[in-house]
């Protein structure tokens, strides 16, 4: 049974504990989470995602640091750090490494780190980060930084969980190729030229723009139907107008903690325009759905398996694999057995 | 009704009509693939892959030339491309774009190109996809190439389609840190260094090398485990043994086409060994049983929203919404409804 009550009183152990549970899919895990569920929705949620090498986790770390000790007297706040590695064991060495950095920031009871390795089933991981996000919400983290690497599916489906998501590219990484390669603009809230000392970043920081302005009828005509209409005064899509939000690119050292109070400016900007349009709510509300929808699909599927017999299964793999009957067929039988 | 018999004897028209039903999930089209399955499985399903910029469609163009006018005196193969982007809506044009270069092999009764965009839900692609190669196989297309740009889950699941995967890189792309970045090394079967002529084709290739090297183990142990032990001689890289196929990696420059049919020879290998290791039953059937799975998963779904009225639905999302129940309760509550 575990501990709720001492969770949502900030006992660092128990919250270690449980996520381990909801991480492995446990049902003491599952359980917990009922209980926590009503305390969740107050977190601010960040994503901060990009290729290896931007320097992400050194920005999620200055980051962190800033709201720990804010230079404009308004009051620290509580900071969780997930960060999230689905793709191939090969990197998981990188996550590791990363962890390294955050050391100074360890002894800090304001901040929770956590790690997430991919495991098992495609969509796993993003349902298991969305409930560890939900229990550090629930727990009192204020502002929870998501860090993934790269820009699949995947990193999308994690996306799809912040208010806030910040595309982090560095200079010299081919990142203008990359960048409209994954689609990844269309995720951004804030872009990130980070590693700004380095040679090349203006050309990265053009290359984004350009990409931007490609994706700026898009974002427009959004606007559009929301019934935003009228309100776009030019092509200026570096900065936020009122009621529209443009990704504006930012350049960053996060080594020397360079540009770092400016993202956090812009994050608070974020969540400003996010309450006042509507859309906070909005995308919480889709977040909440797209995880029930796959809640609903893994219980299915799970009650299935339990109803039908194994060998119906086999028998049935056995005359698709003998091309005797279709996927479609195969498929039609078995669900109609259960 | 579709003819489905039209199709088997070759018709395109036919065949482009009943892809596009099958990619638009119409009934009409799962029946036509029901009536067609017992004619697949004869075709060799050649996954491409590898970022944009790479070069990926003019190799497929090169490949299918060398298919259909062989050098070595062998019969020319009926070749299909299809080509799927399920990236962002942006990234359409470039597909197009690249159709473009195939025009000198349009006039070709023998040649067959079909274009997928991205629509709809998650996994979607994957499926249409290997629905689309399902009626392209039974239409008697002998090679099948797969052309999939980028590194995510999306294109590692349609690699999973193929018995042959070409991961194709290209000199200048920062391609050392996407590949180790996307663990799409894991998924290859044959490596390509397009733009050959471009400097630091060298420096490409070293970058791929030692991250084969990295992966090398981890191969070595999978042939272990399967029986193959002992035969390891040397760390060798380059090229395949008996029992045991090591991802060699070639060198071409698509547009002059050189070292194409280097790349043909090293398909040709490739499915030598398949067959010899029996890995070619094993993939045909790994994929049949993912295929089977995703359907199941799909009509389960689709049954349970025919019979649970949206009024329920409705209902425990506003529960949600409000934080009243969680996720998990919520989708409990929805299940036990059908």
């Amino acid at each position: 049974m575990v501990n709720v009550e001492a969770i949502l009183q900030g006992d660092r152990r128990a919250l270690a504990q449980l996520l381990t549970l909801v991480e492995n899919d446990d049902p003491r895990g599952a359980e917990a989470l009922d209980q926590l569920f009503p305390h969740t929705g107050k977190a601010h949620l960040v994503g901060i995602t990009g290729s290896p090498g931007t320097g992400k986790s050194s920005l999620a770390n200055q980051l962190a640091k800033v709201y720990r000790k804010p230079g404009d007297g308004s009051a620290p706040r509580r900071v969780a750090v997930v960060a999230v590695d689905p793709s191939s064991p090969f990197t998981g060495g990188a996550i590791l490494g990363d962890r390294v950095r955050m050391r100074d920031l360890s002894g800090d009871p304001g901040v929770f780190i956590r790690s997430m390795a991919s495991r098992g089933a495609l969509g796993g991981i993003a349902r298991a980060t969305a409930a560890v996000v939900q229990v550090l919400d629930a727990a009192g983290y204020e502002m929870i930084l998501i860090e993934t690497v790269g820009a699949g599916q995947t990193e999308v489906d994690i996306a799809k969980l912040a208010h806030t998501t910040i595309v982090v590219e560095a200079p010299g990484l081919g990142d203008d190729i990359q960048a409209i390669k994954a689609g990844i603009l269309e995720i951004a809230d804030i872009l990130v030229v980070n590693k700004a000392d380095l040679p090349g970043a203006e050309n990265t920081m053009r290359a984004l723009r350009a990409s931007l302005e490609l994706a700026h009828p898009v974002r427009h005509l959004d606007s559009l139907k929301a019934g935003h209409a009228g309100s776009m005064k030019t092509t200026d899509i570096s900065q936020a107008e009122d009621d529209l939000w443009l990704p504006p690119i930012l350049l960053t050292e996060s080594p020397r903690a360079v540009g770092i109070v400016e993202v956090t400016q812009a994050i608070a900007r974020h969540a400003d325009y996010l309450h006042r349009s509507g859309e906070w709510e909005q995308r919480e509300q889709n977040r909440l759905r797209s995880e029930l929808d796959a809640l609903i699909q893994a219980q299915l599927v799970a009650r299935w398996r339990n109803s039908v017999p194994p060998s119906a299964y086999d028998q049935a793999l056995e005359a698709l694999y003998n091309h005797q009957i279709s996927p479609q067929q195969a498929a039609g039988n078995l669900v109609k057995e259960q």
